[in-house]
């Protein structure tokens, strides 16, 4: 073979890939299982071993390799995982190791503490970790800046969304604000008239998880190849080989355990098909983060709140929790597009969740930017939801500023992603909908596998072949076009 | 501070205990987690561990600093955990790292390829296999034989029980070979006259879970600092500040699943009790694997299987199962106690369990000193099953050879601290009746804290601060003395 640099890079990715496994499955295991005094020492271990990733990810051979193996004769296979190799070792070597170990821990340490002060309500005892936590991601942000020449709230999103800046994530939000606060009103008023048949619980929490298993199977989840459990702040971890998704139950709603189960086996079943032949390097990774949400957001609002998959919904509802005058397909649809502004980013319908997206972009961006502190969280989070949802939350940090798991690890720049895969995710279906006008008479029959294919082709399989906006185009024939999800919306709710 | 060799020691070997904490958890993860597709990534990511920790144990500076801080002014518990440290040092430094990897490799191997043959009674898919780990366990067992003048197998017990030597171990059960067939056929002829009341199953296993987290408390164990969950074979495994138990439930065998907590709670216990002060320092270890066996069997053996302790179950089995006649102490007491020669280890009662260890150590030793080959372990151990209990294994691996988890993971030596551990448990228990007299009084009034104070402030609290036989000496006032088991035994079965 004649590119030795380029095989140097290939076994330091692998190493690289094994470590972060073990990395990924303790986090995993510190939400879904850890006792409150492994906490501590699991910190330190995490740290240790992030700290560790990096001095590998930052040996100064990278550099040499990175220029030799670009002189050498590569597939464009080979070239993309070189790029994507390169991008890895710039964002690593932005970083002093003391950073990326303060970081970790103080980002284990305030979620840990979160878990206890979200439901205690204590905004005074979170403010200190919190603080910490900020400080830390200003160093960050300012040390990313410098090494991209972004500002520092791109310097930190590009981590999550490569190419993706503040001022188009402005001018597609802007756009939003002009008709999501109008849609949500006629939507409210429509729905005001409907008759829908609430489910009675309890639903014992066993049932919950047998029914969830029972969904997963349906949407194609390899349970040799994965797990589900539970945790306070739902999410997909684990490692391609071995997904590691969580979710939790509330006895009294049904829907919202069994919907983020939707959600989550979206982000798992993309990192289970993400091509196979590349394990271990960089062009394998899941494209970016909102490209994922574009998957969990795929299954749960394009596919799981088709009026088809309630049709498929209701024996399994019925097999795990007994016939209900609610389980019946036009209500439990009805039920699952139910459009209610409220407190809770996971539990809002799609409608009103840009809402709250938006909402933590503004105050994300002026946090990271320095133009408010922490302490100014609250009173903004107060106005803003007042604006945007009409709704009052002062005094209730637990379902405010303290409900998502994001601030407290230190993951400032990812909340856009979420919106920006609900666009992906109706210009996906979209696209499907060009390509096979049968599609949705499909759906109706029960097939669901025309989607799964569709998504295995030119988004799962493709991994970071390509760039963001170029991935787009190769599979529905344009870059981001927010006007997808607008006519969606309009077309679900108010056709 | 003027120990400079000292500190650095010290700051390496809390980098090394951060890192074994990845790999304890992802080690117990694949037992009681993982799915069948993550096995060969999670092999693959144990194996670079493996060999970074190898890497990391074996740098070039160790043994100039070991030195160095010998010479430095160091207090007693200092110079204890100097001599552990060069202990584990020239353990690790045996062995070259690449079979360090390659042996955590075949072992992982054998071991997950084992789960699924070992119920096919798979002999030929398992034998390659089996042959691949012994391959690697002699050469390391010659390099280890070679860095320490020992003879190979006593290289490797010396791994697992520091100080104890296989000429030791066949004088002991040498001696117990003697008495022990006598006293089998004099208890089995015995309890042949006794009546039993045999409990009536099936018992669901939710409900032998809840007993067992009961019995777990009843014990103390610290359910904020670890956690039992369910795996193919039985361990404790996890770090001291997180300590991770598994069992497994038998719907029909109520006791079995049950004195297995019990045997394991002993193990959790010794961890989440070694001393905090030293956390991450070779002088905080669990002293021996006997002594860590002598735990679980003062656990399961001397207190769990006490007329005493019968009487503390039967409320919380009664709690669970609901009343039945075999649930009246007498009775369970029989039931715990009774002698029956059996095929499986794990399943056997304290008088026929060092048959059963008897018989390994004498094959894995042949093994191991190459007197022998993988493929002749099945006629042995049918002809040591035949000759110490009586019972006809041919052509049943699962029941037989391929019962335990050992030898597939490469763990060779260790057997023998199952039943060294009985005899210390013994010892320990004739120590505590020595020191109070009243000690079964107590028990029988449902105190079991002055068992728990003597195990903690002799045992669990001192870590590795002596060496085995010093430690013994002053935890019972002599160093290990079979006779007490052997009086144990006499009195418990046939007074």
């Amino acid at each position: 073979m004649n590119k030795p640099a380029y095989q140097e890079l290939h076994a330091r990715n692998a190493r690289l890939h094994r470590l972060a496994h073990l990395q990924a499955i303790c986090a995993w295991d510190r939400a879904a299982n850890m006792p409150a005094k492994g906490n501590e020492s699991r910190s330190l271990a995490l740290a240790e071993i992030d700290g560790l990733l990096h001095e590998l990810a930052t040996d100064p051979a990278w550099p040499g390799l990175l220029d030799r193996a670009a002189q050498e004769d590569l597939g464009d296979e080979e070239r993309a995982n070189l790029r994507e190799t390169r991008r890895a070792w710039r964002a690593a070597n932005a970083l002093p190791q003391e950073l990326v170990q303060a970081r970790s821990l103080a980002g284990s340490r305030c979620e840990h503490a979160w878990r206890s002060q979200r439901p205690a309500n204590d905004w005074a005892g979170f403010l200190p970790n919190l603080r910490e936590v900020v400080k830390l991601t200003r160093q960050e942000a300012q040390l990313r800046a410098e090494a991209t020449g972004l500002s520092r709230y791109d310097a930190l999103m590009d981590q999550f969304e490569p190419g993706m800046r503040a001022a188009e994530v402005e001018r597609v939000f802007g756009e939003l604000r002009g008709w999501l606060p109008g849609l949500i009103r006629q939507v409210c008023e429509r729905q005001a008239g409907e008759e829908l048949i609430e489910p009675v619980g309890p639903f014992a929490k066993p049932a919950q998880k047998a029914l969830g298993l029972d969904v997963m199977r349906l949407l194609g989840f390899d349970f040799e190849a994965g797990r589900m459990d539970e945790s306070a702040h739902p999410f997909c971890g684990g490692v391609p080989e071995d997904v590691r998704m969580t979710t939790r139950y509330n006895e009294n709603d049904l829907l919202a355990a069994l919907m983020g189960v939707v959600h989550e086996t979206g982000h798992g079943r993309y990192e289970q098909n993400l091509p196979r032949q590349w394990l271990g390097q960089p062009v394998s990774h899941a494209r970016s983060m909102a490209l994922h949400e574009s998957q969990s957001l795929s299954f749960e609002m394009q596919l799981g709140s088709h009026p088809a998959f309630a049709k498929q919904l209701v024996p399994l509802l019925t097999k795990h929790f007994g016939p209900q005058p609610a389980f019946e397909p036009a209500n439990v649809q009805r039920l699952i597009t139910r459009v209610k502004p409220g407190l809770i980013r996971v539990e809002a319908d799609e409608v009103t969740y840009p809402a709250h997206v938006i909402l933590r972009f503004e105050i994300e961006r002026a946090l990271v930017e320095g133009e408010i502190e922490c302490e100014d969280i609250p009173a903004l989070w107060d106005a803003k939801m007042m604006e945007l949802l009409g709704l009052d939350t002062r005094g209730n940090y637990r379902d405010g500023p303290m409900q998502d798991v994001h601030w407290t690890e230190g993951a400032f720049g990812y909340f856009p992603c979420y919106t920006l895969g609900a666009m992906y995710a109706a210009q996906w279906f979209a696209a499907m909908r060009r390509e096979d006008a049968q599609l949705d008479s499909r759906l109706e029959a029960g097939e669901l596998q025309p989607v799964f294919d569709w998504l295995r082709s030119r988004i799962w399989q493709a991994g970071s072949r390509f760039e963001t906006a170029e991935l787009a185009r190769l599979a529905s024939g344009e870059a981001l076009n927010p006007a997808h999800f607008k006519a969606h919306l309009y077309s679900r709710y108010l056709a």
